[in-house]
């Protein structure tokens, strides 16, 4: 039985494994610094498909099947998935989703999203409930910039602190078969809304939520930063970080020794033009399984704290003069030895 | 520990508890044959707010605060909020939930969200990873039919197939501590797709996925449908329910003596306009707590099955050409004796 810690956290007294992970990244992401480490580079933006919109739900789908097909598993043998996306009513995954024909719980966290399915899936699986599960999130660039932003032919000059959504779906399967990860934790977060109102530096209306979720996450668990191997953002970008940084210090914490960002680490900013950095829900999902997984399942690391970092907002609260508030969920992810 | 029961159900070993409930509902609901049961009838559509979201965030938020204090509990009390809304980036949960400055998971189930909420507070519980939790979900008329339909302003017709969006919001506080009430065991839904388009026949939509959720229900709990006294649909309204009948008899099942539906229930379709019923997450989560909970507390019923129904569609889905495809979510809600 696994238990409450603290506030706003819970430590799995049972063993739950990442069985397997993949990624599926678009042209973009496959021509910066991760390129070689992806499951799959799709150079076609619309994945053969007519939309943004259906070529996201591919990108889902196979990372999905990948994901399945590392584990050994059929998709038959998923007894339960937990998925979402960017986009209004989650419907990359509704459409993604409905082709594999498993039972699925739907959820919306913005590019917090993946780890949100995480949590989701190791309670699933820590509390007997099912065995094992698929969590997986994508974005796409072109069915995001339609979604929050501008056309894409109108050219819009973008600002420094933009970030550029990823193309691209990350998946992992959990499960209580032994793996060489292991979720250790969660620390579920808040909505934290400091007023901002700026969706083209969604790095500093996320950076109170990354936060709020690390610092009750280290007061929960009685640990320092350096109980960490790495403490790994979402998509905060090269704005948020500092401004992450800052907050931290306030609150007596300096993590600047095991920060990095999935948002930084995707794109190289010299040669990419990718500004603050990547974000969307399937940057953080890719990054986790092309880099942060395998270096953690070969023992580099011993132990993660996994925060993706979502902004909550939509064209209607957008349009209405509302601010975007940010969330962050953690996951500590830890090597297993053996 | 629970168990994993037949291939998409689950049965909890662990006594999981409704310790609360309660209602907060529009004008015209309040008209309704319901309209004495609801906890509050607010007859300001905009609830003193700027705009129909903003009013649906304070549906929520009402509702939340009057569960929390009908199960003696304050808002720091509760540990952890499921919730989710129809809108866009379920901007309605965001706003709302907010200002309770509470650990939060977003859920997009569309109008089967409050099953999906009560299956994930349920969970939660029984694994003892938190306790007590909270699960709410909304919906608003206007904010709703500005989000998928037509302005207002327009007084567009309305086939007799649509439904009206209940404008409200239910919540459930979700615990250990004994109660009236128990929830016994949930089976997940699959998405279901027919390849319907129509989205304002959404009780066509989402019928095959309510037929599958109950077939399944039945073969993995090995049970007839006499051994609910109820079973309760969300929102197929009456041109969905006649839908379901057919497609169960296919399956074998007739739950003709069982079935009742919250949209059916919600509005009086002789006097008030509302052709095929009432939808909206806010239809099931507000019946449920307005109706079925106090009928299942009074031990009237001893055990029902609550099966909300989701359309997965939004607007650029819709636009792009897309078929509408449906989810249910059924959780097996039982009387306590003594």
């Amino acid at each position: 039985m696994s238990q409450m810690t603290g506030t706003q956290s819970i430590r799995f007294d049972r063993e739950i494994y990442i069985n397997s992970y993949a990624s599926v990244v678009g042209q973009k992401e496959g021509e910066g610094p991760l390129g070689a480490q992806f499951d799959q580079v799709e150079e076609d933006p619309l994945y053969g498909c007519n939309t943004w919109e259906e070529a996201e739900s591919r990108f889902q789908t196979e990372a999905a099947r990948r994901a399945a097909a590392k584990a050994g598993l059929s998709m038959e043998e998923i007894r339960l998935i937990y998925a979402g996306d960017l986009l209004a009513q989650c419907s990359a995954s509704t459409f993604g989703i409905s082709s594999l024909e498993r039972p699925l719980y739907g959820l919306f966290g913005a590019c917090s999203t993946m780890g949100e399915a995480l949590s989701m899936a190791s309670m699933a699986v820590a509390g007997g409930y099912a065995d094992p599960v698929l969590a997986l999130t994508s974005s796409h660039f072109g069915s995001a910039e339609k979604e929050f932003r501008f056309p894409l032919d109108y050219g819009s000059q973008r600002p420094l602190s933009a970030s550029w959504t990823v193309t691209g779906s990350g998946a992992c399967v959990v499960g209580t078969k032994k793996g060489k990860v292991r979720i250790a934790g969660l620390t579920t977060g808040k909505i934290v809304d400091y007023g901002l109102k700026d969706s083209q530096n969604m790095g500093a209306c996320m950076a109170p939520a990354a936060c709020d979720t690390i610092s009750r996450n280290l007061a929960d668990f009685g640990w320092q930063p350096g109980a960490y191997d790495r403490i790994v953002t979402g998509d905060l970008g090269f704005v948020g970080q500092q401004i992450l940084f800052d907050l931290l210090e306030q609150e007596g914490w300096d993590i600047r020794g095991q920060h990095m960002d999935c948002g930084m680490m995707i794109f190289d900013p010299a040669s990419q033009d990718t500004h603050a950095g990547g974000s969307g829900c399937g940057c953080s999902a890719s990054v986790l399984a092309a880099e942060l997984l395998p270096r953690l399942a070969a023992g580099e690391w011993k132990r993660l704290l996994f925060v993706p970092t979502g902004a909550l907002m939509s064209k209607v609260s957008f349009y209405e003069g509302q601010s975007v508030p940010g969330i962050a969920h953690g996951v500590i992810l830890e090597h297993v030895e053996g």
